[in-house]
């Protein structure tokens, strides 16, 4: 499998920790996303996925994209060790912690959302960061509140074994903290990120560990 | 089942969708998201989804959030007529799909985001629209691109029976116009779009057809 990452992608670090948790190895090409304008830009790139995005997967000839579809695929593919639960609702639970970063925080603070506000848009980076900060607070705050208060979760976000909503915790605590949000009023997500933090899976996947890493 | 819904949510709509596709019956409940300063904000629909958002589906005592782990969730207890395709390639394709809408154009197109716009960052009426238009024009344009080039394209997202990607198109494109956006650049949306429409399950789910509807 060829992965096309970037380092600072959490979009990317989520896969990266997904193929770890599996124990799966992987070529890890890297595409910059500011380099020459951005190397996700370039026709051979676009070619691969009209999005411009990273990351996209590559296996056996599939060029797979989006990172939680990329997740449920190895998650079909390669079941042991499971990163969702066995319950249709465990699994919806599972699924929406996951959205809830996917869809309702990181695409308003994405590198092309940040690049779109402080270029055609003409802010600041005060109101740049008040724009970031606000949707991290609102989106890490809701998370908090369903994370603290369901019985359901565990060590990790569900129960005591890492999964799919821990693949996209972890990379936007990372994201959070790079822009300097307070994170001490999230005490349930930095208990998970502790305990993720702990394990070689995401150890290995972190920005800083990856051979593009500037 | 209990689906607590907004006429005019895009989420929602998908959901609306899928439900009627699976030939599932439902009680609506009506959450309004502007009266009152929101209904979503108010202390009993915050203790069911503390990120207060459209949907929530009640299905035995569970309350479950996120529109696409719904659609999942239905799929995996519901499993006829499917809305996803077999094989795990296939699957990741619409997953994929549905992603872009979901995570890439929806999340800063949505009410909450465009008050924000309006709201603390004073945008006018003509900046909000600049912004609305650019997410739109990249997202589609690259939707359009992708289902433009795949052979696995037929007169749905996937195929010529609708699905998951097609739950998600429509509710876009719609919000789309209503926010005037030149959509003629879309043929392959527009075509899939049409066949989407020719059925009673997209008709019923429209937000003009919704009890709540203005």
């Amino acid at each position: 499998m060829i992965l096309y990452t970037f380092f600072r992608s959490s979009a990317a670090y989520r896969v990266r920790i997904a193929l770890n948790l599996k124990g799966l190895a992987y070529e890890a090409v890297p595409v910059h996303l500011s380099r020459g304008g951005g190397e996700q830009l370039a026709p051979a790139y676009r070619k691969l996925n009209p999005q411009s995005l990273v990351p996209v997967l590559q296996d056996g000839g599939h060029a797979l994209t989006q990172s939680l579809a990329i997740i449920e695929y190895l998650e079909e593919t390669h079941p042991q060790p499971r990163l969702m639960p066995k319950t249709p609702v465990e699994r919806a639970r599972v699924r929406a912690l996951a959205l809830a970063v996917a869809c309702e925080v990181h695409p308003l603070n994405n590198t092309r959302v940040l690049n779109y506000l402080s270029g055609p848009m003409g802010l600041g980076d005060d109101a740049k960061r008040t724009w970031y900060h606000h949707w991290i607070a609102l989106g890490l705050g809701a998370l908090e509140a369903r994370l603290a208060g369901d019985r359901e979760t565990g060590s990790y976000c569900h129960g005591d074994a890492p999964g799919l909503a821990d693949c996209c915790l972890v990379p936007q605590l990372a994201n959070a903290r790079r822009f300097k949000c307070d994170v001490s009023p999230y005490p349930t997500l930095l208990m998970i990120e502790k305990n993720c933090q702990a394990l070689d899976a995401f150890q290995r996947a972190a920005p800083d560990q990856q051979p593009d890493a500037e």
